[in-house]
């Protein structure tokens, strides 16, 4: 096998300005954060843009019946490509990086190789799934999902996101309902590169983590039902109040996730209460849950603490609880030959890597079900993601595609 | 002295009729509640019914600068009238007797008179204030302070409401910013017929409350700011999660009023948490506290303790926390003469009366404070108000319309 790497080369500078140009689209004035929910206007624009750079790079360029874009580069043979590839939808207050950069990095690998005339055994490709961040429509990583068969095209297309408008709707409203087929992938291997999220390798001073799976993902939203009434002639011994028994919930979450502790977290991000006025008990409150862990034992003793003690604390209240699941996934484990070859290369490289686990959910853990795939993680500045002020230094952007264009050179030759 | 007190009669039927009438505007549908906001389009509706059939019943009509409306019945003698009144805006999810009933029963007393012939000595007035309830713009009982002279004009047209409009404009807009001066009362005394709101006088078998006073009333708002991040990345230990601590304060609210206990409430009714997502750490929570006691010092004391709780709270997460004042009354002793003539009158009419503090603030604690002032209860169905299920037996609305009546009559003839 010839060696080129020694030819191609990735331009940290270039792979940054597309960054910054496809997170101008849905732009949060005043900040360096992005607002490009699934399925709006905003992230039409940025799928426009993305595919054009995909056409101007010679990538053929196919768009599933859920809107999930691959655009491919051809090999010396046929067959299964060598995948890599994220999102590029982000949460109401997020950043430029998360998700963007896999794509993004894909597509610098693609110039890179174009630049030194490398062609690859193997077909590359680089895909950008529909609606990973579950902001709008839930389940999270519908797109991937609906993909790799795990989740029925129809049932995803009838999701109501919470604007009320239908996925599928919008899906043919931006015009990224495609003519490709869903539910029957056919991939070698899949590499994601991807910012931490969290501070574990800026906190410890490593440029590149080698992700050894995903945690375990489960949300549930709890409906409570009270009843409303006055806030000043009622006694407290005759309140049912939604709000109260929410409140109680959220602390509850806070404690078993002190209480398990290891890798175990928990969230309550989303409360709402009606008729939320300062002088009516609450008749009605709509809360999320979000516990993970990447041990499914845990997480199970997690669900059942914080669900027990839901019901316990609504009964007493007279409060009376629906529980929904919203997503439920188990902890994912990557392929450990491709771990292991994330940790050579990166090492090779110069750059300081360690073994950790994803703490967020990630098409690749998808991805996982039907190829063999890993991730790759760059430091984010003070783990801060989801988040306008979401931050990773230009260097290591580069040193993660750095690692990135090594480990597909490898797959794809 | 004559006594009119055997021609005129109050008609049951009739002040039932206007109830279900002035009910249909801003109706709920599928039920008898009421969505009436100050200064909605609904409200404008509900008040040119109300002043035609003031006018109707022979009233001189003025409107003043705030929009509270005063109707007067001549007497023999000219001089400040004796007034009853309430308000007729409701919460978002109200019922059709919260205020509604004092300003229409105060129309039966009106028309009543009229039937029987009678003229009272000094005039008669009935009053709606503007904004009694705070549910679009805070303080509550905004148009009786404007009247009254305690809370400048300007002031008051300046409130930016929930909806993000000023009260001003919104009076202009509905008509009723009026060419009455406000801020220099003249009342001889004032008398108000209103539901109880809580659930003490059904409970105990009494028809009819004479009421001391009004709770004191402490209304917060607490801003928490925090760092929004994602929630599977960030360990527990890192978070700065405004919603967790709001969670903590809104349990530690029931808290204090359970050990407190006598008449001391506490309320969480609001709750806002921003970015509001199942995955994403809160950045912000707005919450409201609403505290009551007719015990000043323990109001103070119930105070004190959950404010130090929040700061702790607050600190310990690593939030920071902004509080402002909504709105602070302290309790109200209503003119014991006239508290005594309730219950006399009452008795004398053969109904069972108890006397009673307020659980609720009402325009009479506001007028109290420049006239003689006093304020009957009659039964809600369980407590039940706030509520589109707040109800009163029609009898019970007739017997607490009879004591107006006959007290009304005392005090201006």
């Amino acid at each position: 096998m010839n060696d080129p790497v020694t030819h191609a080369k990735i331009d940290g500078a270039r792979l940054s300005r597309r960054l910054e140009r496809l997170g101008e689209l849905g732009a949060i004035a005043g900040t360096t954060g992005v607002c490009r929910l699934a399925l709006t206007d905003a992230d039409r624009a940025g799928r426009d843009l993305v595919v054009g750079w995909m056409r101007e790079l010679g990538l053929a360029v196919s768009v599933d019946a859920f809107g999930n874009v691959v655009g491919v580069r051809k090999g010396r043979e046929d067959g299964p490509p060598v995948m890599t590839g994220s999102h590029i939808d982000t949460v109401a207050t997020g950043g430029r990086y998360d998700g963007n950069l896999g794509v993004l990095a894909g597509l610098e690998v693609v110039e890179a190789l174009n630049e030194a005339g490398v062609v690859t055994r193997r077909p590359l490709a680089v895909a950008f799934f529909t609606n990973e961040e579950g902001a709008r429509f839930q389940p999270d990583m519908m797109g991937s999902l609906v993909w790799a068969g795990a989740l029925p095209l129809e049932q995803a297309r009838a999701t109501v996101g919470i604007d009320g408008l239908r996925a599928g709707d919008e899906l043919a409203r931006i015009g990224y309902a495609g003519p490709a087929p869903v539910g029957k992938p056919s991939v070698q291997a899949y590499v994601e590169l991807h910012i931490e999220q969290g501070p574990v390798l800026e906190a410890e001073g490593f440029t590149i983590g080698a992700v050894t799976g995903v945690q375990g993902i489960s949300w549930t939203e709890l409906t409570l039902a009270g009843q409303s009434n006055h806030a000043g002639t009622t006694p407290m011994t005759h309140r049912h109040d939604a709000g109260f028994v929410a409140a109680e919930i959220a602390a509850c979450v806070r404690r078993v996730a002190r209480e398990l502790g290891g890798h175990q977290v928990g969230t309550v991000g989303a409360l709402t209460l009606s008729p939320n006025l300062v002088n009516v008990v609450a008749r009605r409150a709509v809360m999320t849950i979000d516990l993970r862990n990447t041990d499914e034992a845990a997480l199970q003793e997690a669900e059942r603490r914080v669900f027990a003690f839901a019901e316990q604390a609504a009964a007493e209240e007279g409060v009376t609880l629906a529980r929904r699941t919203l997503a439920r996934f188990e902890p994912v484990a990557f392929a450990p030959e491709l771990v292991a070859r994330v940790e050579a290369i990166a090492r090779d490289l110069g750059h300081r890597v360690r073994r950790l686990p994803s703490g967020a959910g990630h098409d690749a853990q998808i991805v996982a079900a039907v190829a063999p795939a890993c991730m790759i993680f760059v430091p984010s500045v003070r783990g801060v993601s989801h988040n306008v002020e979401e931050y990773t230094a230009p260097a290591d952007l580069a040193a993660g595609a750095d690692v990135l264009l090594r480990l597909l050179l490898e797959l794809a030759a």
